[in-house]
């Protein structure tokens, strides 16, 4: 099959979260051993993951994050803070458990994944990396698509790829996460693109870049959605050819395969959204097996939460990436699991009941 | 020693945090492999433990939850939209694993006893159970206070040699929760009384009250409050003696506990804020020991945490008190800590810097 039709097939397998089971999970609610509604939001989350599992009881079994990591043509143009060389040494960090996300995955145990797509260094095999780099590094997206189809296709089905492997593992949970110098320039094209924003509320300081450079990346931001806007646009993937990343479009199939193998994703910050608004493009009923959990100190990403009508869990003023905000969030819908299939009900409990 | 003198003993041992060791754990923040501040919120929890615990790699070892029970006699004043006989219900529940605090516990890896100060109802020995039951629930604040000097006093050592217990049995993480219908009333009381509230901002709908018994709830708490001023103020007991439950009583004595041996309270809802605000009264410095994690549903909480200048973690619109929003924080806390003690430095991983 080619990777067209690979794509076709994937979108194809995504329908809609069970409303029976939904019906179900929120008159179990209902029964539980505490005043109706009392625990809010963690209601609706269960009542979501029951939708996507199809039933009453979902059951949060393996957790995963899957770190997708690339580089950036487009640090040619001096937007980051930091120099490209820090994404190989990350992966390193990743693999060897001293990243930000490693250590708040053991709090949330959850598996780590590194899926390398294209990071512009030759990297070491290990247990934890899965290599599947389709090049090293996008091209400079201010003067040229960042990818070509092929490889824009080739990067979403990786992501996929690995989605779907961790899945058949049993994981039930799945994080996208990234690291990729660059990455919230292509982000922010990406945003505008799919979400309509303009330039003063998409691009941010990533990283913690100063005001000049801030200025460069904004100027970058917009010739490249100007650029991008010429060419010919074919269907919903051509955005995230154009201002894309590899990365970012292994998050995109993550996203996919997730809804179609009826998972549920948590969507961490600034980049993961924006790999979101591309998943939910190609299939908007993807949005229904995604959850937001945290708000980004990244402009642009509250602009992306608004167009996908998601509502965050929390505010921590993160803005590190990796997948660490998603990660964060994992416990809270285990526990909004657990109360469905662990709770006692009034009933069963011989509590008595209001009135 | 008598209980005038322990709870003297207790309030003098609570010292400042240790402000080497939160300057030791910025500087040591800003050194890991991430970008500067990146890890937002999370970094100032960090440093909070690490001044709590007076070394800049605090350690969360075991985790507790503490349910404080006890019943109110106010609930003859048909305030509540459950009948007083759940609260021996409900701790039977907890004993058994199937509440709401129980499901959220075994996520977060939290240890749960029930301390029993105050049900009017006798209960069985169970491995969980801590029986301290001082009288079996309050007399009704509408008309009296609500416990005498000394009752108030037993209630709150028993909360503070309970936390004890937990500490020395390895705890680094209190939650104070609590059951006992009737308590938003007490609490709503204990908040104008400790914050200078005023009646609408104050009294809410607990357990999900008619409107009718919200006009009937308010009635009931601006009479004893009214009631409470008439009365000779000797301290900051006084508030609590007159207007208190037995349970608030004991969740402000596991507060102060917390704050004399140096271990971190979380600090969950309306009722446990309500702790809070004695647990300041009597010694402003336990302040620096309590991290407000949720922002309930319950109207007052929110004047309550600004009384207290505490900025919660998180708006979940929960409001079923046991401890709930705090043990859901749980995860969030320990992240902070092992990015401390588990990242690995830009020098110790070889990651490039800034520039």
């Amino acid at each position: 099959m080619n990777l067209e039709a690979q794509l076709l097939a994937l979108l194809s397998q995504i329908k809609p979260p069970s409303q029976t089971a939904q019906e179900l999970a929120r008159e179990r609610q209902d029964s539980l051993t505490k005043p109706r509604g009392a625990l809010g939001r963690l209601e609706d989350l269960s009542v979501w993951l029951a939708g996507i599992q199809g039933t009453a009881t979902p059951k949060i079994q393996a957790k995963a994050v899957i770190v997708c990591a690339a580089d950036h043509g487009v640090t040619a143009e001096n937007i980051s803070a930091y120099p490209a060389t820090v994404t190989p040494a990350m992966v390193q960090n990743f693999l060897a458990g001293g990243a930000g996300i490693n250590a708040i995955a053991r709090v949330a145990n959850a598996r780590i994944w590194v899926l390398d797509v294209g990071v512009a260094a030759d990297l070491p095999n290990h247990p934890k990396m899965i290599s599947k780099k389709v090049r090293y590094g996008t091209r400079n997206l201010r003067v040229e698509a960042a990818m070509t189809r092929e490889e824009t296709l080739k990067a979403l089905l990786a992501g996929a790829e690995a989605a779907k492997d961790a899945i058949d593992d049993g994981v039930a949970l799945l994080v996208a996460g990234e690291m990729g110098i660059g990455n919230t320039t292509s982000a922010s094209a990406l945003t505008m693109w799919y979400a309509n924003t303009n330039l003063e509320q998409t691009v941010g300081r990533g990283t913690g870049i100063d005001d000049p450079t801030l200025e460069q990346k904004r100027k970058v931001v917009q010739e490249a959605v100007a650029r991008a806007k010429q060419t010919v646009q074919t269907d919903a993937l051509t955005g995230l050819q154009e201002l894309g990343g590899l990365e970012i479009a292994a998050m995109t199939g993550i996203m996919l395969q997730g809804a179609a193998s009826r998972v549920a994703v948590l969507v961490d910050g600034f980049i993961a959204t924006s790999a979101a608004l591309v998943a939910c493009a190609l299939a908007p009923t993807a949005r229904e097996y995604l959850c937001a959990t945290h708000v980004s100190v990244e402009p642009g990403h509250l602009a992306q939460l608004e167009h996908l009508q998601l509502e965050p869990l929390f505010n921590l003023g993160l803005r590190l990436g990796e997948g660490t905000g998603a990660t964060l969030a994992i416990p809270m819908l285990e526990a909004a699991a657990r109360t469905l299939s662990e709770m006692a009900t009034f009933e069963s409990a011989n509590v008595p009941k209001e009135g």
